[in-house]
Order: structure tokens, then C-alpha cells, then sequence
């Protein structure tokens, strides 16, 4: 199933640099995997925002709430989930 | 370069089936022609709603002016344009 | 997989009482045997509104947005929807 | 009388780990009695977002009011509360 | 049970004068027979809109409901329900 | 004159206990003061949530404001303020 | 008492320009007469906008409510209605 | 030139009483200065709420600006600023 | 002095084409005459919307008004306007 | 390709003067720096705001993102984007 997710990340200032750089690092190797896998099939960085768009290929619900649990800067996000059909119109069975 | 764009149709009740099934089926025609030629390199249903989440790769936002002014069902169409970058934790060069 | 659904229904004034009536029975016949399926799991109203609060449980978005395009009142409806869980705190294995 | 309840949680970064253990465990231990004796009906999470939706059946609006004031969690929660009736179309007589 | 509702009527222009002296004498009479009962326990006019807040004193969520459903210009209304509780500060052992 | 105020109160995680203790003591001591003058007519708590909703009957809105800015929680107060009338349709002379 | 209202128009197209320009004549006299009764002490055009911002001095919100329901444009008016007070920096007693 | 702006002010809690009210007052001789001076025309408390709404005649928004941004209490106020104009239906010539 | 104006255009279903047409051809002439007059000194289409943003050069507020009154297509249009100053690290004395 | 960004900067309470200034001075020659190369084509002041309205001419929206990320107070930014395109009544053939 797929589903698309935005977030925005807002960390909040004053959080030592080094803390933030760890932190992404390791958002950066969390997120690398799961696209990899296959899980985490598209993410685009939003022009001028820290925020990406992203569309998760996922067995259900459960599935994708774990992963986003599982994000390393979860605590600092604001995210919205919608989830998606393929497009009557679309000229793939599947449009992942 | 890669736009978002969100289409929700809002269809005025009374419009003539007639009418309505003619635009729809033009409206199909546009969007296939347009996947075809790989500008609009996503369209996703989004679940319960008479609405579609696209991903556009165009050369600028003036072909993507031209490609939304051109929708069949645009004078029915709520809609929302964000352009996107390459997400620097992508592990692709450029993710169409 | 659950998906928790909020419709609210305006219907236009002077859409002639009969035809009304009409809609609303196969309105009803369409919840009742989903319900009996076992596919609309829940349906509340909220108090004061001419809006319900549903539970359905189906196979994946595309059987939820199948059957939410085929409810008789659709074209009068605001849709939303949300995706759910299992909640580690249910006492239950399912919520249904 | 049945209320549906939406519960977001809002932890302030840098509240210590152990307190925020401690106050899950709470929530979870008093969620679960309440869920045994009939009163909290129904708890869903919301698929990627740290958030529940409930449906309560309780005596009057005093008797919610006393079970949400008493959440462990609450100080850090957003409470968004709709009173509940059947829906003439459920095919139960009560849709608890 | 207590409920606060606010009520902002929206009556479409054109609507015949005669149609809407009629509605609005039946309104008033319902309105009336309620606050005689009891239920209705007050009304208010809020300054300068052609809206109200009132507040209501019903056995349980469906017999409000019923109430509002009754309403002859519910068709025209947007409704906010709104259930409330003794306040601990109030010196009145019930506030209706 | 009739005004209906909506009181919803966010004190900030980490007041000290007693501090929050003390102030809450003195803010029911204010309320109840005015309720026995008559001036704040009406005081109900929004089920579930930390809220109220008021009817103060006062000169004008400066003895209004002047009230609102002596309560001790006024601080951390999100405040809405409406002019009442008295409703054609109402069945006493001043709904107090 | 002193009240700020604002008051958007919106005429719905087709209206015939006769009706229109009799409505707004009358709208005019009626501002204006009272103006000179000092009741409408100021009205102003917000730049760009088929808008007012107008300060009215009337004995209560009744009358307030009164005023404005005579408004021969009052059924194509958004309106917002806030109470003032005189202002403690203000050097006037009384600012009119 | 006329603008109405629209300030509300929110003071940090646990910002010293001392430093408040001494930005107060400074804040309350910068304002009287410019009322003297003819430039802030109107200061209304509005009921309930530690906010304002002020019409200032000025040169142009470059002397807007400055007045604003002057103003001691700026680092903690929400600002909403709107351009005037005569209105048509004012009896003034220019209604200061 | 300087305004931004962001302008939304909704012209409703079912007006006749050459209507339309005409319409938007008095508009592109009066816009090009103000363009030519210096007044309207950008304009610029919003990719994807039938929306435009322009900055405007005019005598003070009432000129402004006047002219967006003067729109043939205002009756149509969402209108939302912000007065400008010259920003403090703009290199030029006057950014037009 | 043209984008219209809106900035709208939020420094929290109490960060020491001397970082702020330092701030402010790095912020403005880095936009200098960009209005002489041409990418950062216009910037105006909103009246009564911390805030700018700015024109962006850059090769795609890779480059707005890398220009904005870069701006020193950006962690204090809120920022809008949208993209423009050469509006059909523009007496220029491209409006920079």
C-alpha cells in the first residue's frame, strides 16, 4: 500500500550543533535503508523548506507507523499521512 | 524540473452526465498523453476523495502553467504547487 | 486495515423532497449491508450534525476508496479520512 | 452516553526518559482498567502520528470529564471531544 | 445533560419573504414550547449576527439531536455542539 | 449587559504544584465572589477539556475588561469575548 | 459603549444593477443619518476591499444589534463585532 | 494617510514585574507623544483582551514602519495593519 | 507609495464565453495602461493559478482603491493587499 | 525562473543583542551580496512587520533552496514560496 508523507522538521535552536549533526546522520542512514529496501519509495526535499514529501510502499498502517516512529527526528516533526490508490487515469499498474 | 501539484475537483451537481463523462474521458486523454511523453511523472489517487496528488517534470513553472491551464476539469479544480528539489538523503541522482 | 472516515452531508436546498428520500433509502440499504459484511464496522452520528463518524475495515485503500465513491450521497459529502492502528495500549489483539 | 475523544501528545523535548516511561506506563495501566470495565470502548492510533482516537461510553459529560482530567498524559495532551448518538442507518442497537 | 449550541442561520437570498415569515413564526413557536419544557434553557442573540447561543437540558446526546433535527430552519444553520459540566467553581450545585 | 466569555486555561509544564495550587485557590475565591454579586451569571466547564464558558452581566465592557483582567489564571488565558442580546424568541424578558 | 464592526460585502453577481444601486443609496442615507446622530462615529473603506471598518456609540448591544440589522445591505454582510473600552494610554477620556 | 493596526500583546511569563512595568510605562509615554502629535489618531482597548486597535495618520507606511518598530512592547505583539481610505458614505471629508 | 496585491480570480461556471472574453480583454487593456503609466509596476502570474501578485506605485491608498475598483474583473476576484517601505538592505534607493 | 518568497522573522526573547546584531549584518551583506549578482531581484519591507516580500530570478529551485538555507537567520524564518511565470498582460517580455 502506498502512502504519501510530508514532514517538516523544526528543531528547536539552541540544540548543540553536534547533537544535530548526529541526529541527521543517522536520519540520513535510517532513511537511505528503507529506500533501499524498497519501503521509502520517493522523497523530495519542498523548495526553501526544511521539509520533504515522500511515498511509502508499505505492507498497511501498522507498517508505516512503525517506520515513522523510527525516525530519528521524529520528535521534531510535524507530519501528515494520506493514503493512496493508483490513479484511474494512470497509464501504470502501479505507480510506485 | 519536478513540481507537486494536488488537484481536488469540485464537479457543480446538475452538470449533465453527458457533459460530465465527455470532460472526464478528455480529461484521461491530456493526463495519458502527458504521462507518455514523461512530464507528468506521477498521479496517485488519494484514498475517499475525488482528488489526485501529480509529480510534473517540466523545463520551468510556465510549462507547468501551460500544462495545468490545459486540464479539461480545470474550472473545476482546486490547486496546489510546490516545487521540489533533489532530497539531499535520496540515493537517487534525481527521483522522477 | 481500519480506516476511521468522516462524512458530513449537505444537501442543496430545493433538491426536490422525493428525490431526497430516494437517495437517503439507498443510502442506507448501501451502509446496511456493508455493515453486514463486516466492512463498515462502525457508523455514529454526532450529535446535532447531519455527519457520521465510520469505522471501516478493508482490505487496503483501494477497496475504502471503492466504496466510499459508491455511497448514493456522495456528491453532497466532505470526506475525511484517516488511516489507523492497533493501539499498544487495546486490551484487545484487533480493535474492530 | 458514547463520545468520540482525539488525543494528540505533545512530550516537550528534554523531559528525561525515565519520567516519560513512568507516565506511559501510568497511562497505559489506567487506560486498560478503564477499558475492562467498559468505559473506554475504543482506542485507535492514527497512523504516523503519536495520537488516539477513542470512543468512550460513559454515564453524562461529568463522568468523561472526570476519566480524561485523569489521564497521566493529559497535561501534555490536545483533546478535541463530539458527543455521540446512533446512527439510524446501524444495524445495531447499539453501536458500542 | 447539559449542552452549549451555537447557531448561525444563513438563509439564501431570494428566498421568498412569505416562505421565510413562515419558517421563522414555526422556529420561534418550536423554540417556545421547548423553553416552556424545560429543555431550552436559554437563548441568546449574539450582537449583530443572525446567530444564537444557546444552552440545553436533555436526558442524553440523541434527545438533543432530535431537538436540533426539529428545527425548521435547521436547513439553513451551522450548528456547534458543545457538552458541558458543573464547573468546581460555580456556587450553584447545577448552573441551568 | 450580557457578554458570553470562553476561558481556556494552558498553565506552562513545570509551575511548581503549590504555586499552581495556590493560584487555582484564588481564582475560585474571584469567581465566586462575582457569581454571589451577581455579575458573573453562568459558569460551565467544556466537557474534557480545561475550559469554561461564562455569562457575565456588567455595566459595559469596561467593567467587563476590568473583571477578565483581575482573575488570577488571566495569564495564561486564551480569552473570546460576544455581545449578547436578548433573543426575540426567548420566553423571559432578560435571559440572566 | 463603544463597538468596532467590520463589515465585508458581497453582492452576488447577476443582482440587477438598478437593484444594486438602489440598495446601496439607501445603505448610504442610512449611514449618514446616523452619523449625524452621532451613532456611527466613524466609518472607513479598508484599500482594496468592498469593506468598512466602522465604530459605532450606542447605550448597549442591543441597539448596537438593532443598527446593524437595518443595514440595507446586512444580508450580503460578513460581519465582526468586538467591544472596546477606552484605552489607559489613551489622552482622551473618552475616545469617540 | 490612515492605517488601523491591530496589536496584541503576550509578555513571556516569569519576565521580572519590574522590567514589564517599566516597558509599560515607556510604552505608554511613547504612545502619548504621538497621539499629541496628532500622528496615533485612536487607541481602543478592546474588552477582554491585552490588545488594541489604533488608526495612525502618517505620511506614508515608511513612517508606519518607524512609529512600529518603535514601539517597546514590539519584540512581544502580534501586528495586523490595514490601509484606509475615505469611505464614500462618511459625512467627513476625511474622518481622523 | 508601494502595495503588494495578490488577486484570485473565480469567475463562476456558466458564464457565456464571450462574455468572459470580452471581459478579460478590457482588463489586459486597463492593466497595460496602468503598466505604461507606471502605476502598476509588476505583475506577475502565479504558476498553476489563475492568480496574479503585482506591486503597485501609487499617489496613497484612496489612488490604489480606485484603481482595483476600476478592475473589470473585480467583481470576481479575491482580493488581499500588504502597503510596502523600502527594505533596509535593499541596495537600491527605491526598489519599483 | 522567478519565485516570490515571503520571510517573516521570529528572534526569540532574549537573545543577546551583540548575536543578533552580528546576525542582521551577516544577513544583509549576503542579500547585497545576491541583489548585485542578480538572484535576489526585489525586496520590500511589509509595513509594520519583521518581514519581507522578495523576487528570486534563479536557474531552478535547487538554487532558491541552496540561497534561502543559506540566509543566517533563516532557523528563525518562516518562509513562503511560490513559483511566478511571465503574467499575459505584462508589457514586458519577462518581468525581472
Amino acid at each position: 500500500m502506498l502512502f504519501k508523507v510530508e514532514m517538516t522538521v523544526n528543531i528547536p535552536y539552541g540544540l548543540p550543533v553536534k547533537e544535530q549533526e548526529e541526529m541527521k546522520a543517522r536520519e540520513k542512514a535510517y532513511s537511505q535503508r528503507l529506500q533501499r529496501e524498497g519501503k521509502w519509495r520517493h522523497i523530495w526535499r519542498v523548495a526553501g523548506l526544511y521539509a520533504n514529501i515522500s511515498v511509502f510502499d508499505v505492507q498497511d498502517a501498522e507498517e508505516l507507523h512503525q517506520i515513522l516512529m523510527g525516525l530519528p527526528l521524529y520528535p521534531f516533526m510535524e507530519i501528515h499521512v494520506e493514503a493512496l490508490c493508483r490513479h484511474p487515469s494512470s497509464i501504470h499498474d502501479s505507480d510506485k
